[in-house]
């Protein structure tokens, strides 16, 4: 078990390094760096399809898309005229910084938002820095309002908390007030929008959060 | 990563291992062994709740929560009068043999069903055997029909496909031929039950096809 565990450090620890250098040289030039993480379905694509539509005419926008399999996910981007890059992991549960490394050079350096779409997955991404300014958690309504504390790490570490599917609520047994309590109790500094993609609510604060952390990336242009 | 690779192929050849020794043992003594993956939230715990009501008083039966924190499930499940043990992985994104033996000695020896949630995670648990006779993935209508083939190895290993929360399929653009059809273009062999825990659609049918699997563990007995 020890070695195992020796190996698992190393592998955070070169992690944490290439994800430093992403998110030194990313701010540098003005790029906010966002990282979306979620179980599967909770709505990452359909809320980075909603952000693409409404940012796309004022900011520069390019998402990478993280899926186990298929080019499903970046296709739908491209299909709202924003430039999408699809790693598909082939069987590994989260993207890691280096994935990150290798598409960086391709994508053009004069955007002011890069989205990153984590694989569809409460657990393992949480450990694993890609480089990001802004680390998003999605938790849709239908998954219950007991998640936080059942899945922890996910909120301790975000930034940000998106109770996605708000559409859904009156159908549902998802108290929001209990979901918010247990997500403060683990992290008391979390940001929390309720946000339907679907009817639009919600995103107007979500986006006025992300220009905002857009603009502080250098005051100093202010 | 060639070090990795070898020490990643010697914990899944150490847990196959304890996972065909858990399964004879479990089979011998006429315990059908079901192993449930899915999700967080696609309705796991939910679905246990409406089986221990529905079989505990024809058979004996029992429940291995599988959580990376709290013990939440398993006092869902005592609740319904069945006896459950609650694994808190701490972190670790799914369940392992070794975790299952550990616990085995203490749950009764005469059971009929012993069921096993697994971490709700739809990647990693798929490359655990625990020891069942029967591995059911859950998908539920609200996580969207494209989820098997982006999910590909939860799908391929699965024996049973439970396309869970029925009772929102109309109020969600769910393709549920689709949904089908990607499930079977990856494993061709998988049983599909359409349910609703909530309204109880397709439980019969579900129940139906496990009390045959327990029945045909011992046919010399019939």
């Amino acid at each position: 078990m020890k070695k195992q565990l020796y190996i698992l450090q190393d592998i955070l620890g070169t992690n944490r390094k290439i994800a430093q250098e992403i998110k030194a040289a990313c701010e540098e030039k003005g790029v906010l760096v966002v990282n979306l993480m979620s179980s599967p379905g909770a709505g990452k694509t359909t809320l980075l399809e909603k952000l693409a539509e409404r940012l796309k005419n004022r900011y520069k926008i390019a998402v990478i898309e993280g899926d186990i399999e298929t080019e499903r996910d970046a296709e739908r981007i491209r299909a709202k005229g924003v430039p999408a890059w699809q790693i598909t992991t082939g069987g590994a549960c989260h993207l890691e910084a280096k994935m990150i490394a290798r598409v960086l050079p391709s994508v053009e350096a004069d955007i002011d938002f890069l989205f990153i779409e984590n694989v569809g997955n409460l657990v393992c991404p949480a450990s694993y820095e890609l480089g990001e300014r802004v680390r998003v958690v999605l938790l849709s309504s239908p998954e219950g309002d007991d998640k936080p504390k059942k899945y922890p790490k996910a909120f301790t570490t975000a930034d940000v908390l998106v109770l996605s599917k708000a559409d859904l609520l009156p159908l549902l047994p998802f108290d929001i007030d209990r979901a918010k309590k247990e997500a403060l109790d683990l992290n008391p500094s979390l940001r929390i929008f309720v946000v339907s993609a679907l009817t639009g609510e919600g995103l107007d604060s979500f986006i006025e959060f992300l220009v905002a952390a857009h603009a502080a990336l250098r005051p100093a242009d202010a």
